[in-house]
């Protein structure tokens, strides 16, 4: 554990105000995840951190157009990027010279609003769209069969403001300030090579990626991502998460796809509906999330005690056969101007070949699943996330070599 | 301390996570607001809470309109809030029959998205506002002089729809979903007296309102807050930030005003400019945060080694004699479609008398400020936050009595 950004200010007074929250029970009760501030996650790996990383509590994702057409200047980017992304998930200022190390006549090399505060478990994750390969770049004959722009779903209601995108950036962390740091400091490198598409800040995970992570609950008040692939279930990442050399195209081992929903949830409408209408469409009880029919959260689902059309059903394996790593977060973007809440839930989920996972569970919930009338799915992307970055390497080095 | 929402599942889980977190110094270096999930505020009292309460992390601030005309109505509506305020508070579900406690055939009491969660420090705060005492509940003869409308300011670009508003809650609290859960269901709870005019998510508190806190940080990057009025500080309290009997109206004494302000900040702008000039537009170091002219964040301003037209020579009490108590968030909603953040700072402020105090020290900033080059305040409301509540009333009882 490295504790390296400047002005570790308040180490002692934090200290003192923990002792006098109630001792253990104060401690323990604060969720793991809340208390987990000083964390860091590696950065390096052979696959990038933030896809199989227990979930962190906040958000922020960012979608990018390349606005240069000069293939050396992306490049140049996704180094200086890569850069400050080890930096930043260190807890350090997004470049060397920092907010305050330059001249005083200079712009500050980082914008400052991170200073003093730990890594707070931050990953930054990097994902290429389907529109980089337009031939802007001469990567039109590297692209992955696997990034085939998603079909249209019925139901679908997109507003072209809030999908695609040359380039995305998720950024996770404990501490939300940490992650608009990170996703500001490299739009800033950015400036000139890239612009912001659109973005979207999560406030609460909705999936347990780890089976130390409590089931958490999305807008609906259900547990959400009780059956989630684990990152303790090796063998499940391999089948399902982790793109294999027989998949191609060779700068995609190791890597995963990322599809990326923005769900408003109709929470008022919800909200009429009874407890036993409720349950039926989720195809769980709401206060244990156990199946219907079963008392445990965990426990098997069996098919013949829920609903054909219940949600969980739907997208079950037994269903599609398919499975994928879900990792998304509840969302609430003020009011809608009629006096209903902007709120819903932004899908992230990574699987190795969207199109065989994520299109056909997909498929069968836009057509049959009852939860969809309080649904409205207008924000969209699908992206290639490379696989992790080797000390001296950079973001998608593969593709470029 | 209680910890009675539902389901307190996962606490074994949540307590091997952090022993496997690096111990203590993985304890203390999480941030102390952070570990506070357990920790509840008395919702009875004097003063209403969230107003000297220690700024929590999270803010959802809502403004409703009053939809219904009835007198009546409007009580039953402030008395069932309350209720469902102390309940909430308390980390329990808005209402008794909860999410799963009534019967199956009807709709939840409670929106569900909070069970299992601690009362994280949620603060429930009410204000009323001009609108209010138009005459449609024969409150017009009741309105405080002090509740006036705040006049124009000079660079104003208010939004109307980020205006006003005859009600407000501000909620607050370590975990945001327990703030969204809150303002979600009292919205719910009034579903036909009232609708959502306008709301505010915050993610970052931005002044420290006790001595135990650290000084945070503004999107600009700076400490904020330095010299706020401080909870400790009963003196100031009593001065600056409660209204007196001898200021009126009766039902007043012991409340205070809360000026809103959404303001948005040109980050981009601004991240462009020499350390130097930001330096000299705020008045401080941008390191330690100590004025210019000194070392330490909190020497005392020496108003001859700082600029003229920086900010906090500006909004000092040596300018306008005026103090008052900030407690506002950073905000980001995304981006605004030129691939800009549509971030910034959230202001709101406690005061007792606004047009003595928030309007003479905005009327400086707003004419002479260096710094609103960088700003738009695009959102205004000002709030008559009535006194606290003792265990049987309800909000603003005195004004309807």
């Amino acid at each position: 554990m490295t504790l390296s950004r400047r002005n570790m200010f308040g180490l002692t007074g934090v200290g003192v105000a923990i002792a006098g929250t109630g001792g253990a029970l104060g401690a323990v009760v604060s969720s793991g995840a809340e208390s987990r501030g000083a964390e860091q996650v590696p950065f390096h790996g052979p696959h990038q951190a933030g896809i199989t990383t227990p979930a962190q509590d906040r958000m922020h994702f960012v979608a990018f157009d390349v606005t240069t057409s000069d293939r050396a200047e992306l490049v140049r980017l996704l180094q200086d990027w890569t850069r400050a992304a080890e930096r930043m998930t260190a807890g350090r200022e997004a470049v060397e010279r920092g907010a305050t190390g330059g001249g005083q006549e200079e712009p500050p090399g980082d914008t400052g609003e991170a200073l003093g505060l730990p890594p707070s478990a931050l990953t930054l994750t990097i994902g290429f769209g389907p529109s980089l390969f337009d031939g802007r770049f001469g990567l039109a004959g590297q692209r992955p069969p696997a990034l085939a722009e998603l079909p249209h779903f019925s139901q679908d209601d997109l507003d072209p403001a809030r999908c695609g995108g040359d380039l995305c950036v998720q950024a996770c962390a404990n501490d939300p300030q940490v992650a608009v740091h990170a996703i500001r400091n490299l739009a800033r490198i950015g400036f000139g090579a890239v612009s912001v598409r659109w973005s979207q800040l999560g406030f609460g995970r909705t999936s347990s990626t780890s089976r130390e992570q409590a089931t958490p609950r999305n807008l609906f008040g259900f547990k959400d991502g009780t059956n989630n692939i684990k990152s303790e279930d090796a063998a499940a990442l391999d089948e399902h998460v982790w793109v294999h050399g027989e998949d191609g195209p060779e700068w995609m081992v190791g890597g995963s796809y990322l599809v990326a929903r923005r769900i408003r949830m109709h929470v008022e409408t919800w909200d009429r509906t009874s407890l036993a209408e409720q349950e039926q469409i989720v195809g769980r009880t709401k206060g244990s999330g156990a199946p219907l029919g079963a008392t445990d959260e965990f426990a098997p689902v069996d098919l013949r005690a829920i609903p054909e059309d219940s949600h969980i059903r739907l997208a079950s394996a037994g269903n599609t056969g398919a499975r994928i790593l879900r990792r998304g977060y509840n969302f609430t973007d003020g009011s809608d101007g009629l006096g209903r809440l902007d709120a819903g839930l932004f899908f992230v989920c990574f699987n190795r070949d969207p199109h065989r996972q994520f299109v056909p569970v997909q498929r069968a919930l836009a057509r049959d699943d009852t939860m969809m009338e309080y649904l409205q799915h207008n924000g969209s992307g699908l992206f290639a996330c490379p696989p992790g970055v080797e000390p001296g390497g950079f973001w998608g080095q593969g593709l470029f070599d």
